[in-house]
């Protein structure tokens, strides 16, 4: 198989090369000298606990449904990326959680899950945003969850723990990252933090402009960096977004991605930013297939923005991938799967959304008429029975990012009746997971990598390690 | 990103080419001029009903209990192979049978689940191997279910039901296949089919020989037909193969695999085979993750023996993927994750062996002993309680290959508190699969296909499409 020295002994042998040099070139991009191809910039983007079946499902259903194939899978369709499969195991655990995998990203060594960039004997690894910041690039991160979360945290800054979400903020302000966009105003917001401190007051002394709502996105102040914190704790989900004319006032994570882009573009030393869809994570933690689905095509349109972008620079990096599985969704066998997978898209809200409505005082036609006008799906007597008795008992659910305890687990098994998508748990998965890079540097990637390898290959392709 | 433009522009303008054209063939083994990658054979390998978790547990196991990467992974490790998606629809839904599936690859059209190459309107699409064989190429299937199976069949004839496995028998022997070898003795054993008929005569008076145990595969005769039927019904699960003398007179996947290709390598027009690990599909279907990963790496094993040879020959083009996913096994966060999974090392048997051999007159202590001799798992009094309450209640399980109507679905939910291993549900999934190549004609796979085009693949690859 290596054709390279078969062809180099052939050709030195004759004398005379046979082919005409020019067709080789078909389809390799990946064979010009390496300082041809340094990458300026990079656009790091994580759909957070995207299983396998998460992306397939979104592309079906933009397929059934919106009449076109999803962005994601559609830059496989055009042949304009490569490809590899990553194993995202941290130092602790077969299956990772997201700080210690943003870690392997961010740090370059695998951590316990819960910590960021901090190992077993207290050694700190340099962030690697900090790391360009260092090398004179300006750095950023988007997300639809709280900008202080494990996954953009992971790319900025050291620390025992995850949770410690309003240190991080604070952390954020005096390393000086350039654009920093998502949720989280209860860890800059004086009235909501615990210690009553004022860290939008911070920023403002580090001279950031503070946006707060998305119109504000229209009249960003060029040159000057940026916070912006668009609602406490995450942002809506899509399709809730979708629905609600009250939360349109947030942004989408495909107008912060633009945002975030055009503030670092014209920078002469280029740009690194990190674009989170972290409510892809939190639907699957909720087995809730609707919201996981639109999630994913909200975070498939900021693909799209980022490859737009970067086949006109020329000069930036891609990287498409998520930190883990969660829940490995998937449709199942049966008669009339498809119709049942197709009537996803009768689903108007969140579960989360659907069952907060829910009172105990509830009769089973109310219930049956209020799931149906959210979902159009039509309960069985028995469902509609055993989806009113939790309210009227005291077991609750638990589950992460489950703050009201409502009944994820048992309506997403009346639901998979009838829309024919199964879960394997309300957690994260080992399974290894799709990965995908445009653009210079991307030929660097081999097809099988541990989530650790893409520190040092953002460091290659930007020449940042000689 | 057209590189090709860029620098046929660049090169013409300047009149020279600045790059040592020998440079360019680095890792570009796809630009060699069609004529000379040429396929003289094939190996198409199918590990039926292989979700993206099957393939990750299998290596995970591999890693943490054999000591060494997994056959499939290392090829990516080796950077060996071209990748892809698989798109696996059949004509009728979203979530293809093995029938539907393997009539796309070898029909080159999707039909409805359940029926083997021929379309909506009666349409008879013909079978890739019969193609081959009227092209001069020796033609063979080894599996380790019935060679009568969906996933043989679809290759190899036409017929409105899968389940015809008895009338697939004859066809087989008429049409003339060179090398045939799997379970399904029911089909061929006048004793055992309804009509009587002794169908190994009818192939004894096409000139074949007939193998019926593992070491009638070390005297085949060269030169002549082969028909290898080693069992009733479906090949031994590889675990319990493994731990029963009396199982190990059947041969392994491997063991076929080689003997079929010692058998058609030296045909001066080439080969084409199939292997398939049709058990990977039946643990799936049971929610055995020993039984899974066992036949997974079995599989595996096979994948090593053809690409082997491969290498050496140089004139092979191997396919290694899958049919579908069925249900989206997965490893799933939580404290010992990594200790839980390693566990299942400790099992013994297949769960249909183990649910097999208890009886409703067993105590409790009689069911926690059983369980610990095979699983080395220690039931909590109600799992022991659940698990024995099952045999004595009217109720039982269906489900596909559960012949003996045991409690599959029930004790996989007590091993999965066990070993931290989930499934979405006993059935196929739609999700999109794993695809690799190796040799002459991979250098023709895109990024993400549907099945149906590995058909055509196949054609060009052996230019048998000129």
């Amino acid at each position: 198989m290596d054709r390279r020295k078969f062809l180099k002994g052939s050709a030195l042998l004759s004398g005379i090369l046979a082919i005409n040099p020019i067709d080789l070139l078909a389809n390799t991009a990946d064979v010009l000298p390496k300082g041809k191809r340094k990458a300026k910039n990079i656009i790091f983007m994580v759909s957070d606990g995207m299983s396998s079946g998460t992306l397939a499902m979104a592309n079906l259903y933009s397929q059934n449904i919106l009449g076109r194939n999803g962005y994601w899978i559609n830059l496989y369709l055009e042949n304009k990326v490569s490809r590899a499969l990553m194993d995202t195991a941290s130092a602790s655990s077969i299956v990772t959680d997201s700080a210690a995998a943003s870690s392997s990203f961010g740090g370059g060594f695998r951590v316990k899950n819960g910590v960021l960039n901090i190992g077993a004997n207290g050694e700190k690894y340099m962030p690697i945003w900090q790391k360009f910041q260092k090398a004179g690039k300006k750095t950023g991160c988007v997300t639809t969850v709280t900008i202080t979360h494990a996954t953009p945290a992971g790319f900025c800054v050291n620390s025992a723990s995850r949770n410690a979400e309003p240190e991080i903020a604070k952390m954020y302000a005096h390393i000086g990252f350039d654009v920093m966009m998502g949720g989280g105003d209860e860890f800059f917001n004086p009235a909501k933090r615990e210690d009553k401190k004022d860290v939008y007051g911070l920023y403002r002394q580090k001279g950031y402009q503070i946006l707060k709502d998305r119109s504000a996105l229209q009249n960003i102040e060029k040159g000057k960096k940026v916070l912006g914190i668009f609602s406490t704790g995450a942002l809506p989900y899509a399709i809730d977004r979708s629905n609600t004319v009250d939360l349109q006032s947030t942004p989408t994570l495909a107008e912060m991605s633009k945002a975030a882009i055009n503030q670092m573009k014209d920078h002469k030393e280029g740009f690194v930013l990190q674009i989170e869809g972290g409510k892809v994570d939190w639907s699957a933690h909720a087995n809730d297939v609707s919201a996981l689905i639109h999630d994913q095509i909200a975070f498939e349109e900021a693909v799209k923005v980022a490859v737009d972008f970067a086949e006109k620079d020329k000069n930036t990096l891609v990287i498409i991938t998520t930190d883990h599985g969660n829940a490995n969704p998937g449709t199942i066998y049966g008669v009339d799967s498809t119709k049942k997978f197709n009537s996803i898209s009768d689903y108007r809200f969140t579960n989360e959304y659907i069952l907060n409505a829910i009172h105990p005082d509830f009769n089973l036609q109310q219930i049956k008429d209020w799931i149906y006008e959210t979902n159009k799906l039509s309960l069985a007597n028995d469902e509609a029975k055993h989806l009113l008795s939790f309210y009227n008992s005291l077991e609750k659910e638990d589950g992460l990012y489950n703050y009201k305890k409502l009944p994820f687990k048992l309506y997403s098994e009346i639901q998979k009746n009838h829309n024919s998508v199964g879960w394997i748990s309300m957690d994260h998965s080992g399974d290894y997971v799709e990965l995908a890079m445009f653009g210079p540097g991307s030929e660097l990637l081999k097809p099988f990598v541990k989530n650790t390898e893409l520190h040092y290959l953002m460091l290659e392709a930007t020449e940042l390690d000689r």
